[in-house]
């Protein structure tokens, strides 16, 4: 059984990741959406809300899993058996970033694939940093993220505009 | 009447955006330089400083002004009637950031025209923040900014001194 | 009133150059879409050929002129009394040869500004080789062009089939 | 049975090409390397011993078939039943001309799939280009491709200077 | 007698920077490696710690000298006598921002050079915060930096770690 | 002695090329401008006319000798005895192109170093290529290229009307 690690922040999930979940889970037999839990940045969405979010998200694919990892992304998918993480590719600007941390990883695993796949067009220049900063100026993000997102995201600007008060 | 917006921080405005500015002023009947509130970063200069420098260097065109703003561009640029955001593209690592927000803006506002213009190639690789740099340090900046923001940078850094001691 | 150029060599025009032109067509008021005689490669329609596809293309836009040119384009665009010369910019890869010329141009013509747009993200990929590479191969390319290019490509293409027999 | 078709001209297959085709054996059930007959340039070497280097080249690997084909590649990856088209990204220069045919190619064939993966460093800037370019000067270029091209290579370019006397 | 200056921030110092001192070393007279003492971001090693591990690394090349410096880099340069600054060019986003960064530069100081060498394509995309991220999360470092350097940031880490308990 | 060779086709030498022999000139003791004789594409000017017009750019130059090459140019800067080849890097896309050559050549020659230097940003954009297809068009190419160019090459293309006729 060949399976595909697709690991990210999803600080939240957009349409961009959804797509290239689907497009992953037809090459792979098994498809890990896997959630880092490195704070690089203080997140807007805890861990557990970025799990469901992604779950709801892709409940209708019987071969995606949805987790989180707390260590080098290279050892997680070890113990995870993973043949390939996969990588979505939109634009020039990610192209160094992602052949950097590919190279990295296969210094850190010999035999790790990394698999590159791109979105729509349509997602090309989507991320979830843009989607964020849209929706804090009251923005209608409707057709960057499900509505699942796209509800909770408005809550979530509610409280923390409440909270400031 | 046609008018075109220019946003950004202007933290301060450099020879670069003036150029640009110049060139807009031929192209619309009217030129909105717009300065955003939204504080991304800790900026150098207040809003009013900003609007200031940005008024006494563009003083001699008669089709421009300036103000402030503080939502989505896409709702001011309706409010204001703007036929289209004008952007300078300088170089390559410009190009991408710039479409992502051109095609986002476009989502949000479906007549909304971005047009990017070229500022002169002196202009090329100059921006606000290597201007800060190049003063903080002491270094010659009068060939990066007009004279008003050259004195006020000046200023600016003898104060934060003083207040660091 | 203004005048804005936009020079090519449309063999044959796309549906990304139609999206530029509607674009073009609100931000000037005319827009000439000038298409170049200056044979870098061996076309595959003439320039009458070219012309009469942009023609019946554009034909509901009021403010649009289709003309031929066979000079140096920022002497043209002074002639036409062109306030500027519109070009679109679809990825990365375009950027810097599109500045070389609008620099150039800048030298040779001072006052004439370059005006980039940038068409609707379905278009970032799409350009008239690919179209023509794709149609010799029996490939659809019904949703790349407007229908009477689709016509007029299949058309050449059996033409050049028999010629050849 | 996943199928990963992996097209080009290999004109003469490279060491970058072979590192690839390593990996998509270890992704794919079965990978098929399909030598493009469309004569773009004219080639160094004819499809059969561009076929036959390759087989050479891949003999070891049980999974991997060569073949040619001529016609457009999605036609001929539908027919195969392919999962998915296999590229290689070497570099930037790469990665916009890949994005175009992969978009293309999606919207001739909604779900083939285009997956890229990367060679190892080594090879980041190799391609067969240059490999002719070095050998046609008599350089060494024994690292840059296996030695059945090598010894090819050489007797190819001896045969065009007593053609050339 | 010529001199090159390398300037950087070496928090700490990898096996890509010491190929650049090497090459470097056979191209001027006296290379001095120079920290700088500008604190953009919180950095992992002291000056001295920095300054330490880059001399152990380089110890035998007699025409290397380390320093730091805390000002303008092309008032540091002239003070030293320096003909050339000299930029590791590892990748495509590294390209543009030194090329900002020598243009400010030779805005500042006429006739200073700044020269630009490639690292093996082994270093390409290594740099010292892949090294310093890869290490937190106890990944295997030794093929990235020297051997000092291993040791000194496994210290490092583990004293970070007592730290935060 | 440190030998550095500026490599080429001249066809014909620009303002551009001339900063950076100006700028190498003073980065090494001696530097040969080298024209290489490898017919690529039909060039403009014989190899004769391309030499005669960099000498007469640089006779101001005491240590600069110009030369022609016909050969792998790594096997040409050994017998030369150089130190390093000289290549200017005016934009992204250049980038590419010379790192895969810088590489090439290291591999074929180990000690030979290849040094970028960047022209003055006036030039960033200016070409061979660009001043043929100006000049040919009867543009004015002074700016672009030394007195003694812009004579000959206006020379040149009267001299091709009259053979076209």
């Amino acid at each position: 059984m060949k399976i595909g690690i697709y690991p990210g922040t999803f600080d939240p999930i957009t349409n961009g990741h959804i797509d290239i979940i689907h497009r992953s889970a037809t090459l792979f037999d098994k498809v890990i959406v896997a959630v880092t839990t490195n704070p690089q940045k203080s997140p807007l969405f805890t861990i557990k809300e970025r799990m469901d979010l992604i779950q709801s998200s892709v409940h209708s694919l019987e071969n995606v899993d949805v987790e989180s990892f707390n260590e080098l992304l290279v050892n997680y998918a070890e113990k995870r058996g993973a043949a390939a993480i996969i990588r979505g590719l939109r634009a020039t600007s990610d192209f160094e970033y992602e052949f950097q941390m590919a190279l990295v990883n296969r210094k850190l695993s010999k035999n790790l694939l990394t698999v590159f796949l791109m979105p729509n067009e349509k997602y090309t220049y989507l991320n979830s940093t843009i989607v964020k900063e849209v929706a804090k100026l009251n923005g209608d993000i409707s057709c960057f993220v499900p509505k699942e997102v796209y509800i909770k995201i408005k809550e979530k600007f509610q409280e923390l505009k409440k909270g400031a008060k």
